[in-house]
């Protein structure tokens, strides 16, 4: 066995921030890691980096940022980016009819949507340098027979050990066997583009290493490591980043505005996991920061302006930054209304529900009782309390939903 | 609803001797099959009744025509008889690599076997007048969203109900994922030719059953019954007939003196199963024999004699029954010695086991050694006992191995 260079060694520790290696061994793949990267710098073959993009869901947030950053980092060293856009599964949707979350979709659709999802990731890394496959390409060629022999690869209680199917399986809810399929098709793609690592989140652990069984069944002899990166809470520290919670997820597509105030809004115990997760900032930086938020040597909120500023730095220049940042500063210096509030014009009386949804302050009238249910409707800083409420034209007051949404109902 | 002419309910009735219908409802499934066939009878659309045929193996024995009468039953009656090769499935063979009950056939193989298979089928039924076709012309041509369209109809709940993975499975045993694709294919068999009756062994309840959900799925309205037919015992009278017992096997290639001697073996309890079985023997006729049987009005010998006659002349004309049943005769009124016994000179000495094996009376030493042990080797009638015996030349005596296996040693 070659000796590993202590060169690579360091490169694969840097790398493994955030990231769980597997298989982990004794060293936490570390070794294995730095196998790879000294070969790949030996033989001057850049080390292939899959990610797999779901082109059903082409919206972007902070979460899916974690994986994204950790590929620019490979693409920093050298190596190449293998983007998947999952074609073939995205087109097929779900042939028993009972899951509403897998439409199948149209080539046209899959490429636009694919579309959206790079110009989305270009913010973060560069997709110019990256291999963009779709596949559609491989997957749709495959005949019967080479089907039935990706099929015959693996066993029905290899696939029962994955946590979703195990739990179905067990509560009595029903598997369509095409199901077994995502999974060997995703791991196929590693055999088709002879990846090397590949990226997911925890949620894609069995996935990923079934690319890894399925890439030594066909014969690679040094199959892929994956990396797994963490999930993202959103911005309520608790549940995972997710469209499914809007008020909890910042959009890549957010306002400037919008995504710093959202930053302003996650708990204390969660700073420094952001800042792990969604900037450049050092290991020693962030030691620190855990040390003064303890000792309390520091006020919290000076160390979330800093993280906001930076992020949204990141999404919307420094300029968008420094100005999302000055109006926050004037919200709360102003007892949380902003100067810059735009004038409404109530037309004919309204109800308060009606209004609230008009103005896309919330995006249903369920929502609009909860909020004002919680307090969380003022008019010129006084709680409204009756759903019933009619908004006359002229009013001149300051409507405010939640912290962050103003309107001057003239 | 349309009413039921008797004349088709007799049809039914008749059709179902030693046949179960499913789904079974009320009444024995007496009621949709009579509605098939009066629906065939008004249209003038003969039903198409599908059998499946395995190209791996190609030995047809007694056990196989039980199924084969069915339909013969069925095309005396003016319907279609629709034959399918499972070329596919043949030649996709076992991907894990793990059975070698299932090695993968070239086309050239399937062929081949489909051929002798059907020479030996035209023994029983008109096989010219039959559909003969082959499940890879229209398997092969799925397409890979075609294919997972049709994996999406069927849960791995459903398919875990079947009997051998349900087992395989609480044991611990792998199956693999392509595995479940075979009752899939043989049902979608059902799809592709428009099947109204499918038959089988009841060993073939799941995957036929599965042929009527899945022709259901793809919208056919009036989707096919299934018929089982039970599974024949070997002349054991235990175990089901099979090649994996070739004592206990009758193969339809069997010469009318093996075949006669094999029929008058089986035990007394199974008489009136096999005439019901394997003969045209009705209904009243039979009922008359177990009662004969049963008061001991008859000798159950009369009764074999007859049931061996009939089903050797079957497969060899009156003339080969007559001629193997009066060698029959001959060998039991001879004590068991029949008077046309071959010669064979024996040049130089030879171990009793080797000269077995030299003789094709056992397929290998150890199949000697257990005759012998079990009292089943003799020389002119004297059981031999002694495994290490020498046989000189010339010694003029009749050898004896089994019951019908004769050679005078010169």
């Amino acid at each position: 066995m070659t000796e590993i260079r202590s060169e690579f060694i360091e490169q694969a520790k840097q790398l493994t921030r955030n990231a769980e290696v597997l298989p982990s061994g004794n060293d936490g793949g570390i070794g294995e890691l730095a196998a790879k990267l000294q070969y790949a710098h030996d033989t001057q073959k850049p080390l292939r980096i899959k990610l797999g993009m779901d082109p059903t869901r082409p919206d972007l947030h902070l979460g899916h940022t974690v994986v994204m950053r950790k590929l620019k980092e490979f693409q920093k060293l050298g190596h190449k980016i293998v983007l998947i856009v999952g074609g073939a599964t995205a087109m097929i949707g779900d042939p028993s009819g009972k899951s509403e979350t897998r439409p199948a979709l149209t080539k046209e659709q899959v490429d636009k949507n694919a579309n959206t999802y790079l110009e989305q990731m270009a913010k973060v890394l560069d997709v110019t340098d990256a291999e963009i496959t779709n596949n559609a390409d491989w997957l749709h060629k495959l005949s019967f027979m080479e089907l039935l022999q990706l099929a015959g690869k693996v066993t029905v209680a290899q696939m029962m050990t994955r946590d979703d199917f195990a739990k179905r399986y067990a509560e009595g809810k029903p598997i369509a066997i095409h199901e077994f399929f995502y999974p060997l098709m995703q791991a196929y793609d590693s055999v088709a583009i002879d990846s090397d690592i590949e990226l997911g989140g925890t949620d894609q652990r069995f996935n990923t290493l079934l690319g890894r069984d399925i890439q030594t069944a066909y014969g690679k002899k040094y199959p892929q490591l994956v990396m797994m990166l963490p999930l993202l809470e959103g911005t309520d520290g608790v549940v995972k980043m997710s469209k499914t919670y809007p008020e909890h997820c910042i959009s890549l597509t957010d306002s400037a505005k919008d995504m710093f105030g959202k930053l302003m809004s996650i708990p204390d115990n969660i700073i420094t996991r952001y800042f792990s997760l969604l900037t450049d900032v050092g290991k020693y930086e962030l030691e620190t920061m855990d040390k003064q938020i303890e000792t309390k040597a520091i006020n919290p909120r000076d160390l979330k302006m800093k993280l906001a500023h930076l992020i949204t730095e990141e999404y919307h220049g420094k300029e968008g930054a420094d100005k999302a940042q000055e109006d926050f500063i004037n919200v709360v210096s102003n007892k949380g209304i902003p100067d810059d509030i735009e004038d409404i014009k109530i037309d004919a009386e309204i109800n308060i529900l009606d209004l609230l949804v008009k103005l896309n302050f919330v995006q249903s009238k369920g929502e609009a009782k909860r909020l004002i249910q919680g307090g969380g409707v003022k008019l010129d800083g006084e709680k409204i309390l009756d759903m019933s409420l009619s908004i006359p034209s002229g009013l001149n007051k300051v409507l405010q939903a939640g912290k962050r949404k103003f309107a001057k109902l003239v």
